[in-house]
């Protein structure tokens, strides 16, 4: 028999907006990514209106269901907002000022050159019953409870305010309150190869997983993320197992692994490029600047990014890149002889170390029967040689673009590390 | 009183991946939006995992609260997925052979070249209770059933499979179900003003709207949507009465407005563009790509778009662009004589009536005191005028990078219709 407990979670979504449709509950889904981090097992999201009855009705029946209750929502100090009054009613307590609360909310006025209304200061009075948690980016405080055996946790429904409460005192409660399992999460990131493709490499590697560790595919745009998740007592011990799977799961698929956990792509590329002292400049017609977007939006890419050419038409790859008339004429834009030439020219012309091209079909129009939509030429060049690689991709134009741009990412990524097939 | 019935409906997503967080439920927020504008109310969310008591104890509940139950997901053939037998079983029906079903499913996988195999047969055995309605993206067909009052649609949780069914059967089988009140919808699109201050403009005519329309503020990035809500019996009546507040408030906020509905700006701008017979070039600093890969998302950019440079650095802005050097040593990259140089030659350079431009600091790094993180210009050069703009933005970087997007669009869009300020 498992030693831990099975902690059973509820998230329940409060507001009138989020039922119409008019704001994304991106809270829900957060939460239960978090609570299953740290072994929690979320047995329901609910989402309810601004009513009195609904809200009494799901506290009822989430009481029923669940260790833990946590609530988003309904904390605005006006009126429709019921969340506050509702649990005071719910555990028969009364609503009244905390002096530590009232101080929270001033300061937070103050620091930004506002007055308090009284509007304003209600936000301070909060339920007799509850735990004061403080919210340091908003006005809102958190609530919790501690009542007959369960915990019930009141946050703020602005993503950024509830996850800092989270982070900095729902989940450090919820750990010291329960006798959770440790569970160790490691995520490998794929890319450049499908899922089935990828299952049938490993799977005689996943038949001998031991049983404490469990591997998810986690399917995205053009990747594959692995996720083994072991279960156990000990912190340590895990993260040793799953380290040792590791290294008998990566000499069968390294030349796919770009990162683990949290990384990107874009961040992968970027952090090579970095740490070989290297730069890139790239020539997008298909990808329409979508690559460069990516490489320039990670923090300090100006280090290794040295600029793009977008040209869009073949006068432009002509004119601009130096492109070959001739070529472009007979072998058209989309073929491997001006892909080339768009990736080495680049890699000239903005004297950055690798040269990255793309040129291709993104539809829905333009396609013909020997080059129908979705077909894409990517290459990179370092000045010694230059890979090329065909993709023939879907028949949705933005599709195409995100795939041409993982693929070009991918291409890169390869060619830093001397990897290309 | 209202001729109309108030309508109930609850939406129930089913699955263990998205209580554990593994795949985010756009599903049912969709089918808020959906419902909210036919005029039915949804009263709940529910999301429930792959457990028999919890589906059925979901089922019971929601049958008490909603007139139309929406599920979604669970309908996998394999044993895990359990929508389809709880059904059965909570109607106490069996489950049989729909020779109907059979055939569209095999004809779903002849289309593909593919075997049918015997967990794809099972897709066609229904429950005998529910009308088979046809899934024609995918091999799980949608299951309608009126019990007791009460309409129960079960649809496949793949969200492309859903909004066929519900826009091609769900939709239009509910509104024939139900006296819905007629519900008129108007989205005006604006740019370039937030909230409050697009509230102070409007607040007369808003205090003059007639009952029977409603007025939500709907923002988003850089953006702020006004929709409105006319509720009545006659959709001409509803259609004229919007017309005519419309009629009103457009004199006011005019130069903000750049569409209705579901237009974007990218679309606006590429349409504009399109109808005056117009080009444009881009050079992005800052945005680094980004508004290029707006305007390319549109199918048919390359009628108006001729391409763009990303100079990221001051040596190609001046190797490229032919900015002075002496402009880019005294004044900076990130100024208003830059700016200009920056536009107009990347117009002459790439051949096309308008060149719009950008350069800023996106951050996190790079700013001090005369020039901090946020600090951008953007320019629209159209070979006469050259309007330019000066942005103070966020401190972070994609943020940063976005605005900056939907600013430079929005220039771009009043040089081309004559009203910038």
């Amino acid at each position: 028999m498992s030693p831990y407990q099975e902690v059973k979670a509820e998230i329940l979504a409060i507001g009138d907006e989020l039922l119409y449709g008019q704001i994304i509950d991106t809270n829900s889904h957060w939460i239960s990514q978090e609570l299953d981090k740290i072994g929690v097992r979320v047995v329901r999201r609910t989402t309810v209106g601004d009513s009195r009855e609904a809200i009494l009705e799901a506290f009822a029946a989430a009481e029923k269901r669940a260790d833990i209750i946590l609530m988003t929502g309904g904390l605005g100090p006006t009126n429709d907002d019921l969340t506050k009054p509702l649990l005071a009613e719910y555990f028969n307590c009364e609503i009244e000022l905390v002096p530590e609360a009232l101080k929270a909310v001033r300061t937070f006025f103050e620091k930004r050159g506002r007055v308090l209304t009284d509007l304003n200061r209600l936000q301070a009075h909060l339920p007799t019953k509850c735990t004061y948690i403080p919210n340091v980016l908003g006005t809102a405080p958190g609530m919790w409870f501690q009542e007959n055996g369960t915990i019930w946790m009141s946050m703020p429904g602005v993503p950024h305010e509830m996850k800092k409460l989270m982070e900095d005192h729902v989940i450090p409660r919820i750990k010291s309150n329960f006798e959770l399992p440790i569970i160790y999460h490691q995520v490998v990131k794929t890319v450049g190869i499908g899922e089935s493709w990828l299952a049938d490499v490993i799977k005689d590697w996943e038949k001998e997983l031991p049983p404490h560790i469990k591997l998810a595919y986690l399917p995205s745009l053009g990747q594959v993320r692995l996720r083994l998740t072991a279960f156990g007592d000990n912190f340590q011990n895990l993260e040793n197992d799953v380290a040792q799977q590791l290294q008998s799961l990566l000499p069968l698929i390294d030349k796919y692994v770009y990162g683990y956990n949290q990384d990107t792509l874009e961040e992968t590329v970027g952090r090579l490029l970095k740490n070989h002292g290297k730069t890139v400049a790239l020539a997008e017609s298909c990808s329409g600047g979508y690559i460069s977007h990516m490489i320039t939006s990670i923090p300090g890419s100006s280090a290794y990014f040295q600029g793009s050419m977008v040209p869009y038409h073949n006068q432009f790859k002509h004119a601009l890149l130096n492109v070959d008339e001739l070529t472009l004429q007979t072998k058209g834009a989309v073929s491997e002889e001006t892909i080339i030439q768009m990736a080495e020219h680049i890699r000239l012309k903005l004297n950055a170390d690798y040269g990255l091209a793309s040129s291709g079909i993104a539809g829905p129009g333009g396609g013909w029967a020997e080059k129908p939509v979705g077909t894409v030429w990517i290459a990179c060049s370092d000045g010694q040689t230059t890979v090329t690689k065909k993709l023939q991709l879907t028949q949705d134009r933005m599709l195409n673009i995100q795939l041409t741009a993982i693929a070009g990412l991918n291409l890169l990524r390869t060619c830093i590390i001397g990897q290309t097939e």
